[in-house]
This record gives C-alpha cells, sequence and structure tokens, in this order.
C-alpha cells in the first residue's frame, strides 16, 4: 500500500491530501518551500505524519548544504513555523536537526527512524486502543464516533484514533463507524470516508452539528479523537470540533478516548491555556470546495483547533501507556 | 423591501432562498406542486414563513378548485405533509381550511390574516427579546452567537431570533453577530450572512463545530436560536447543530434564549421525546452545489432536526410572553 509520507529517491514523497477523495496524486518534494508549501495547505497534515515530514525536510536540507551548517538551520526554523500549532512538526525537525553534525547521512537515518518509529506506534495504539474499547463498551457490535482525519492518511500506516476503529474493524466487532465530516476543510468527507472506504469498514457520515444529538440518541458507543497535542495535565489541543463532541459525549455518558502518539505529548506545556490556537484564513469557510457560499465581504472567526479538558476524557492511549484521566492520571 | 413571501396579483410569490447570496430570484407560484416542491427543497424554510405558505397554499387552492371541497381538502393534507417536522406548515393549513365552508375570499382573508400576524409576532418579539438580553447581559455592547436563519428569510419580515439581532444593533448595542454556518444546508453562510450585510450590521461567520470553543473563550455574551417547535415542557425542536450549542452555552455560562412565535408553541406535545425528527437524503451531506466531497457510495446519517431539552434553555421568547425555563415555567 501506498504509504503517506516516504523517502525515495532522495525525495520525499507524499499523497497531496486535497485531491482526495477525487484522484491519488503523489507529490515529489525535492526543495523546502515546496514542502514548507504542502504543509501550510494541509497536503500533509496529521501530527504524525507531519512528525515525518518535519524530519526528512531537515533530511533534504542537509543533503542540498552539505557543509553549509547555517543554511540548514535557517531552513529548519522555516520548517518548524509552517504549522504553529503542531507539535510533532517541530519535534521532527529538532530530532533530525540534532544529528546535524554528523552529517547528511545520519540526518536521513533519524529522519527515517522517526517514520519506522511512527509504523511501530501506530500498531501499538491500535492494539492498545482496541483492547481500552473492549474493556469500556459493553456492547457488541461497536459503533464508534469520530472526527477529523486520524487514519493513515495522517501518519505513515494505519494511524491513531482511526487505526483503532481499523483494528476493531478486523477484529470483527465493529457496527459501524461514524465520521463527522469536519468543517472547514471536510477532512473526515474527503479523507476519513476515503479510508474507510478502502478497508471496506461500515460507515455513516454526519455534519459535526448533528453529533452532539446523535450521541444523546444512544447511537454511539464510543468517541475516538486524535490529538495535535497533549499537555502534562491531559488537557488535548485537537482539530476544532473536538470539544464540542467531549461535551456531548459527556452529556451522553459515553467514553471520551484520545489516542495520539507519544510524540504529541508535550509535557512542557502545563495545560491548555498555555496553548496559542492557530486562527486560519476565512476562504476556508466562505467556501466549499471552491464554491463560495457566503456573500462577498464576509469576515469569519475561523480557529483551526480547539482544547478539551482533560476532565472531559476518560483516558488518553499513546504507543507506551494508557493514561486514565477519568481516574485523576495524567501524563506528565 | 421584498417580503419573503406575500400574496401578490393571485398568486403565491417567494424569494427563492436556495439561489441566495448569489441572486435575488421572485418564485411566481400558481400551483400546489411548485408550492410543495419549493417547500420540500427549502426554497422556503422557516417555522413562520411556512405558517403564510400554509395557509396562502390553502388560499390558492381554495381559488383553483371553487365549491370542491374535497379537491381543496385533499391538497391541503399534501401540502401538510411536505415538511413533517414543521408544526407551523400544518397550523397554517388547518387555519386557512377552517374558513373553506365561507367560501375562496373568506379562505384568503385568513391567510392575509397570518401573513399580517406575523409581521406584528416578528416586531413584538424583536422587542421583547433584545428587552431580555438587555437584562440578561451585562456587557456592552453585546456579542450574539445564532444558528441557521431566523431572519426576514424564514417570516415575512424581520424574523425571530435575527429580528432581535436587529433590533439590538437598531438600538446601537450590538457588537457583532457571530452566526454558524449550520451545515449541512448552510444557512447561515446563504442566508444570515447575507441579511446582516443587507443590514449593515457588524458579524463573523463560523464553522458549527468552532461554536463550543468560541463559547468557552468568552467571545460571545449570549446565543438565540429560533425554533421549528416548542413543546409544553419548554423541549425545543430546532436546526441541527442547536443542542450542541445549548451544551456549549451552559458549559460556558452564557444565556441560551429560544425566540419563536406563540404558533410555534405545540401544547399538544408533551415534551421533546414525542417529536419526530425528520431524516433527511445523503446527497446534502456528500454535496454542496453539485461539488461531491465525499467517495462515491458513501452513505450518511442525517437528522434535519435535534431537540434542546428546557433544562439548559434560559428562556423562550415569543410575541405574547417571556417563558423563563430556568425559573422552572413551561409553556404549558
Amino acid at each position: 500500500m501506498q504509504r503517506t509520507i516516504d523517502w525515495v529517491d532522495d525525495q520525499i514523497h507524499l499523497i497531496d491530501q486535497t485531491r482526495l477523495p477525487d484522484e491519488l496524486v503523489i507529490l515529489r518534494v525535492a526543495a523546502l518551500d515546496p514542502l514548507i508549501d504542502a504543509i501550510a495547505r494541509l497536503a500533509v497534515r496529521g501530527a504524525p505524519a507531519l512528525g515525518v515530514a518535519g524530519g526528512l525536510g531537515v533530511a533534504l536540507l542537509a543533503r542540498l548544504h552539505p557543509g553549509d551548517e547555517a543554511a540548514v538551520r535557517d531552513g529548519a526554523a522555516r520548517l518548524r513555523a509552517a504549522r504553529p500549532t503542531a507539535v510533532n512538526l517541530a519535534w521532527g525537525v529538532d530530532r533530525a536537526l540534532a544529528r546535524l553534525s554528523d552529517g547528511p547521512d545520519a540526518v536521513l537515518a533519524e529522519a527515517l527512524a522517526i517514520r519506522d518509529e511512527d509504523i511501530a506506534a501506530c500498531a501499538a495504539m491500535a492494539t492498545r486502543g482496541a483492547d481500552l474499547v473492549e474493556g469500556l463498551v459493553a456492547r457488541r457490535p461497536i459503533r464508534v464516533m469520530t472526527i477529523c482525519n486520524t487514519g493513515a492518511l495522517a501518519a505513515v500506516e494505519r494511524g491513531t484514533a482511526l487505526g483503532v476503529v481499523g483494528e476493531l474493524f478486523a477484529r470483527g466487532i465493529l457496527e459501524e463507524a461514524l465520521p463527522l465530516e469536519t468543517r472547514p476543510l471536510l477532512q473526515g468527507s474527503r479523507l476519513t470516508a476515503w479510508e474507510l472506504t478502502q478497508m471496506g469498514a461500515p460507515f455513516r457520515l454526519l455534519v459535526d452539528g448533528a453529533a452532539a444529538s446523535v450521541l444523546a440518541r444512544g447511537l454511539a458507543d464510543v468517541v475516538l479523537i486524535g490529538a495535535d497535542r497533549v499537555t502534562a495535565n491531559g488537557d488535548t489541543a485537537n482539530k476544532v470540533g473536538s470539544f464540542a463532541l467531549a461535551l456531548a459525549a459527556r452529556h451522553a455518558g459515553v467514553p471520551f478516548l484520545v489516542v495520539a502518539p507519544e510524540s504529541s505529548v508535550d509535557l512542557a506545556t502545563p495545560d491548555g491555556a498555555a496553548i496559542h490556537i492557530e486562527e486560519r484564513g476565512s476562504d476556508e469557510v466562505l467556501a466549499f470546495r471552491g464554491i463560495r457560499s457566503a456573500p462577498e465581504g464576509t469576515r469569519t472567526l475561523n480557529p483551526a483547533f480547539d482544547v478539551t479538558p482533560a476532565s472531559l476524557i476518560t483516558a488518553i492511549v499513546t504507543d507506551h501507556r494508557v493514561v486514565r484521566t477519568d481516574r485523576g492520571e495524567t501524563p506528565g
């Protein structure tokens, strides 16, 4: 299967996720600017994939500027700033950059290690997350609500929250997935629905505003989300709409699980109040896949993320552990 | 100003709301089938406007079939069923139909009375609602969040919840409106943003999933919604997403007000559990104006409405009264 992001023939190859579900286009990136552009316009997105993109980006820089450490560090700083909320991007950049004095091959080896560790981490999260869901939910088969795209397209293979859905499907106990379309960029419609279709897993798509009442009507057994950043106390930054979903899950008495690699856990940030929320441009809200829906001149308020307080989260599943926030445990 | 729906030259004239904000198209309806079609595809929508449509539709039938009571009643039954959740449509049909034995002119007079009473009711709701908001909110100027379209386009003139926003603007105490785009049909982007632009009122549009966190960040002082049906205990059926907004308002400690004409209050329905929730087709979720966003074959779960329990509502404002649900009052 095509990996979401990989290193092939001295280039970064990545699936252009802005073209899905209509066509599968592979971008071949051989310079910094197209990589920054791909990250900024969300052709590659998802915390784990961004970590790999950060590492491979530095590897690319190190090969393009051998012996010119200043050029590599300057490019790395620009790459790091392409998405301010995503801790994994900076993490991947910094990790590869730490090997710079050992030469371009060492930097590349580190970036490839990030890739391989992500593949292993997603496998671990899928198993641990599915085990936890099996323990928390009595009903069989299980109905899972999820937001945004947290599947293979958010990582290298399998993904985080959607990786758990895939594992439940593989175990034969998934009744259906209920992905939210996830406005404004429709990652749920375009990407998660595409991945679930590829898997052959049963699902029904819903608009974000319908999630709360669907939960209140008892139509889902568990909510699974990914994370862009998990803070020391368990507060979690994720795609806008996640917090609303957590409130609704709490109201409905449904477990709310965060599935994210340990690299998304940022112990240096004490809680959600310290997280900068990225405000994105108006076009995303005013148009729907290029078709304008609002009048000319309309202003918007378009936060890309929100912060779900740990008090609304049942547990955080990483590749190393399960943090039972509902029992007062914290990641830090 | 062009009324949303009116009786002109023995025809029903109505703004085709599916064409906004791109163009202002007036439909001239002289037969039942095009009226049912207009209601079903939401060219005319909003509880009060549907009441007027119901009344004028029966007036049209009475003129088309003079002396043929069976034909009028048969047509009226079909009209009544065009939108099952909207109590106002049935109410308008039944009220005009009650004058059938007095002849077509009496039926028309009753339908025009519904129209004129709606204009007066909206004026009364605007005043009473704005007075209540002034009393509940200490901050000046005031920031108001709202969902769907509840303005002039939902009525004949002014509207319900958005009529209150317009009144706050006229009083010079509106800092900004924060309309939600309201997927799947984008009534907020297409219609409310258009009306606010026409008014010259300041506003910023946001996606539905952002509402909860925007409220939690303290960026709105009050939430105003309309209603498709208010039951005897105060439970309120409204556009899907309203319940999520009520949960978020409660979490943020922000007043949550329902603004609806007395004709939307259905004392025959004891509570929200008795409301049938209309499930609409997949195309609304899968595509917008012909542009598909999800893969072929994707199934959906597309409830058009949700029910907000009275316990999450601060007050219900009608043209006759304010019901303080937060003090244990009920409409019935």
